[in-house]
């Protein structure tokens, strides 16, 4: 996953990408970088180290000028190599191009094949580089019309932020997979993958960047908007479920909210006899609240987080029992000994965190234990931008219900319906992506992309 | 404030003292240090960083042996130079000596001035390194006779842990004022501020070190308990209140129920018709929760953590409104647009953070914000081993409620009465320290500490 | 300036680049860079740091395989970025590619202009690029014959090193202005711009990549070699005169004695009376000790080097006289004090080195003070390579010799001849590029270049 | 060995402080340490770096004050651990001071053993902060009176610096086995270990600290000098021979020309036929400049030292022959082939580097190879600072001049005499340390040391 963000007509552009990026910060640590423009050239800086280690002061006299896009990332296709980190920046007649992306192409084997029989060559392995060469290849006269014609060429998810030296140009896909929203502070447009950006600078949220839009914001301070594609919107729905930050406006909900929703969907489903109900942290929180309140079942804290986990952490060799988890969360025994306990979570991945959880909760002494979670079954893996394993390895594409709780040895198992998922979001389904639950992708995958 | 921790006979010796100062790291984040023992000759690390970033793989081949203790420091007295960073080590008649210190000596300036007269010279500004000098100045004959009588000489705050090549030592002030506990891991000994740091690597808690004992564990196995001077107990009442973690068992109390319990009689004393009631996070969780449950207003989550935050944050010049603040919170404008709102932090200080956090409820749209605070008014500094302002500095020192209520911009605020609080812990209020609420210091205080 | 290296068929590639890199640190310090190749995949690790800081044992585990290039620069065109730092890398439709190169390409502006409006994007500023480009847009079936293709389109310096999946394939421009031999150490066939990396590995030197020649060895132990354009030589003679490192076999002949000849015919064509000879350390040496030996005057150490200069110095800001220079170099006094002294140095370019050279003599009690150069005046900037100020800064391009003379505060200045030059290098001029102090290019310069 | 230097009334006190350890840094790289005082309080800034890599402009805003003392280490006794470097600084009744030493004392374990019967601790394992003791211990009036009595008490070498909040006191050992010199910049007095660091801060020789004499220089620039011991001289000869930087001023002797008189004296002693002379750089340049200037025999330079060698270097598997020393030393092949070649060098210690030495020499196909030694055979351990192997290591102390000649593989072998060596001196050897060529030490030595 990815966060971008942009800025355009603003005296201090990328100081304003920094701290949105700040704020973006949950949608990738890998890497971060920013571009800003003065009109006379584009200056990148660009780090594989989190936002607040990547800049400082001079950064920022070196990033010169009132127009700037950034990126934050969480590695999916092409590895943690420096020459993926974004943006991306290129030169060729149209002058300079930089580019962030957010998203997965999922026709890039195709689009590069045909690319390198035309003589072309690729620097990184990001498939955000082919979007560079498409826009180079193309006979539009702007560069507007360039960046139309090379949207208009690939499939799957991309919400994009160029930067020339006179614009900052947004585009979503048709789909609309991934967030962008648009903002304001004073007289200035930004750009956002998450309105929690937005927050942090003071700046005001006005709509989203529409799927199959492309939208511009020139040096004259005018907007050029165009629907480059008719909307056919696929939200990501797990956006939602756990990816945005709870105090984000996604796709016009506040994800706080749609958590507590879920949480309480949950309570209606599943009424379990208990004497309280606990979040796994931080990604259970809301569902927990929720479903509290709707089951008048006390909330507790059955967990308390270490707020200094470092990087790495040596284990003594005479291994601790559960130690990888206990580093990070620790059991509050006191209140978990001897009690009936309902434990919530936004999904099982592979089973063994769960697992682990569950464990810890019965070494602290609590006599009968129910996961529950706030999503349907995760089974088939995401194309369009998360960092998910492969079919073989989600435990739930492979296992029953009954499997799944055996393995995770709780005493009792349940998800979120997708009715009730739907209830909790008070939107269509339709219009929403829900292909890692269905395996129903809404575009094309090439088949490399599936290996 | 500082965290200490010990261990005695373990073949992993500093790598489950490494463990163990990862689990207090909330006690002392400015540095951390750990000396072995391997019977030949000690070994010592000390870094100006985090436990996770101050020792590595080669760190614990250096560190060998079985006797290990380890300090996570907070600066108190003597600012934070290299070298107050402990533990503090020296050699002398007695051979090597290692010694980890939390708390604060209240008789230093005088002890420091006849030591001086005898010829005696200081290399570091701690008040630790005196008592080095102290048992070095014994005519007792084992190291642990020259430890009783040094700390038979000092006053004040002072949880100890001290190693020799052969053994470890414990000793705990007659007030108690700091928490210190021992227990076991397998058939090892292990001592700790906390006892989170035992559910860490799995050792069993099995009691305080008594206030006015000492405890030496030796490398035969062998336990030698004194009582060096009776017992006249004043734990700090803020560990409850703040300082420990809410997991740990402080002073035989689970901390995390006792703050619920705050909450419940901040909810007692104060019924008060509200939407719901948040806390200031992390501070404020627990009572809220507790308050909650007591009145029946439903919790919120009114703040969401940004968990990257880095050292150093670069604004921008054009500053943005409550910044310093909202890069840590971000206040959930949809839940609270329109709301009546209670708002639990655990104390109020200077007022500065009180303040930005009522200004960022409002400005997120709530319509009337009641702050509670779940202990009683912070009126006097803290000599103990607390890093706490100047009596001058000190809002509720020098003003009514209401004028701290205007200060801060609340519409109501509220402090929990000093019975409410120990109705709470369910102890004894003699017992206890409360010189911060009441000025009544435990034990005489030099002049020139006072300054 | 740049110095690049090249590995094939050897178990230990990239260790053997990176000694040899070590061993031509001299010709580049802004970076270090090496691609490797196992047959499967190319590996790449680059670094805006020194040979010795840039690389660990890691490094060399990941840089899996028994084929290597790489590259020491020091810029010349393009400016210090990351994404200018080679060993470049790309993958078309002939698989991956990496290539370093030493040298200045005069016609990129034109090809790139051509390039761009077929569609390429460029994603550095380095002229480097460029040549990938070519390779990518050939026809040619083979890796070898797309190479020659882009090679014949390219007029200026390039010495190139090539690394595919299977070979590595090294390339002369025409003029051969840059040195570029070849060696073996064992089996296996090694490249380098210098013999002192061979000498480091116990390679033995076999002959020169010839001007104009293109070889390539690959996994089968074969090699291939074609004289892509007949040789028109134009060996640059300041990789003699100064770039060379002194032990080095440069274009056939070793630069030590080269140097020491220049001296020779310095002393041959200035008689002068002088108490003793000294160089500028090191630059003047060799020369120096060539005119000592030649006019029979006494050869001293006026200056000894300071060997432990850092990156940066902290000046107090009651400036020191001639404080700059003095903190690498400083006068022996005892030897100079009253004495009349011939200095020697290999160039003047500006002249500000030289004036504070002279100063320093002075103000260390030298009586009489003469300056000899043991190369022509220096009238005009380099295009193929070497970083040279415009030609506006040269002193000698806008000077007489006697107003150079005052400016250096000298008492006599005196160059060597180009015949001279050549007497001392025992080669016809004709097969050398002195353009530098002729103005005389070889090959046709880019009107944009020569900005 | 170290280097120390000490500034008294100048503004810019610890910036001068650093210029001259940074010119005295090759008296010691392993930490670099400063001092500096305005009268109100000491600040102290140390690191285990060299100079240029240990201050900057932070630094210098942190060592405020007009009086600093500084320190660069090279560790002879007490390891390299953080807690000995230097300064060292204590607290007593006496207020703060200081201290910088270089040298070793010779009753270090007899005077420790007796202060820590009386209840002393050390903090160290340097015998510098037994100084500091006698200090505290003292009951003179003045802090000048305390440092008389204590440097009365201690035996060895010791050149001293100490800083105090209003002064800064220079001491020297009877015997005056180190350098320390006096100077002054403007009206501001200097210490400096030697001249090299004058020269860079424009400072004026003035005169030594003499032998046995303690200088106060005050902030009312009043200066108080006292011999406290009659002068005793036994200059250490190594820093003729060896250790001062060639352009320093030792003893009143440019060290220069002592090592030409050396090389002058060689050659008087061994009239040897050969095509040329050449130096092991840099230690052998000096005394085979002169050799070659009393025999007539040319002068070459032998070899090229890499000016870039880092920490540390990974050398391939397969091993490469002479590896270590080629990546420091490059033969000029074409010169030494088939030539007759004197080698110099300055001493032999355990004979493994000469060794490597003429076997590079000989690969490099010199056919027939002297090495001469500008000093007597090294046949004992050095108790006064300069960090030397035990007896048994020494291979001059175990093996005829015949034995070490077949070892380095060498064709022929000599020494320079005694007598030669003081002729070159020009001075009585009486007045000398000449322990490691004798074995007579000037001070009595504990048994424990000699260990």
């Amino acid at each position: 996953m990815c966060g971008i963000f942009g800025v355009a007509n603003h005296s201090e552009a990328s100081n304003l990408t920094y701290l949105g990026l700040y704020a973006l910060q949950h949608r990738g640590q890998e890497s971060a970088g920013i571009v800003s423009s003065d009109g006379e050239d584009l200056y990148k800086i660009r780090k594989r180290k989190q936002v607040s280690d990547s800049f400082d002061e001079k950064s920022f006299a070196f990033l010169k000028g009132d127009f700037s896009i950034g990126h934050v990332r969480y590695s999916t296709t092409g590895g943690n190599s420096y020459t993926n980190v974004q943006p991306f920046q290129a030169s060729g007649k149209f002058g300079k191009l930089a580019i962030a992306h957010n998203g997965n192409l999922t026709n890039y084997f195709s689009l590069k094949s045909k690319l390198e029989d035309k003589g072309v060559i690729f620097q990184s392995t990001s498939d955000t580089e082919i979007i560079l060469h498409l826009v180079a290849q193309s006979e539009g006269k702007s560069i507007f019309d360039k960046i139309e014609d090379a949207v208009k060429k690939i499939d799957g998810a991309f919400s994009l932020m160029f930067l020339t030296k006179d614009s900052v140009i947004a585009v979503r896909d048709p789909q609309g997979f991934r967030p962008l929203i648009m903002g304001k502070v004073n007289n200035s447009y930004v750009f956002s993958s998450e309105s929690c950006a937005f927050d942090l600078i003071g700046a005001e949220y006005i709509r989203e960047v529409e799927p199959g839009e492309i939208v511009e914001v020139s040096r004259d301070g005018k907007i050029n908007t165009k629907t480059y594609h008719k909307p056919t919107p696929a939200n990501c729905v797990f956006e939602h479920v756990y990816f945005g930050r709870p105090d984000s406006v996604i796709f016009s909900e506040t994800a706080y909210e749609v958590r507590k929703n879920l949480g309480r969907e949950l309570a209606k489903e599943n009424k379990i006899d208990a004497d309280f109900v606990i979040p796994v942290p931080d990604s259970g929180n809301f569902a927990a609240l929720g479903y509290s309140e709707e089951s008048k079942i006390p909330f507790e804290f059955g967990f308390i987080r270490n707020h200094y986990v470092g990087r790495t952490f040596i284990e003594p060799k005479q291994s601790i029992r559960g130690f990888g988890v206990k580093v990070k969360l620790n059991p509050v025994k006191e209140t978990l000994k001897g009690k009936r306990v309902i434990v919530i979570d936004d999904s099982i991945v592979r089973g063994t965190t769960s697992k682990k959880i569950i464990k810890m909760i019965r070494d602290a002494g609590a006599k009968e234990i129910t996961l529950l979670i706030s999503s349907p079954p995760f089974i088939k893996p995401c194309f369009y931008g998360i960092d998910t394993p492969s079919e073989a390895e989600l435990i739930a594409a492979n296992h029953s219900m009954k499997e799944i709780c055996n393995y995770i040895e709780a005493d009792h198992l349940a998800y979120l319906s997708m009715d009730g998922m739907f209830r909790a979001i008070k939107k269509d389904s339709k219009s929403f992506c829900t292909a890692c639950f269905t395996g129903k992708y809404p575009t094309p995958v090439d088949g490399h992309t599936m290996l």
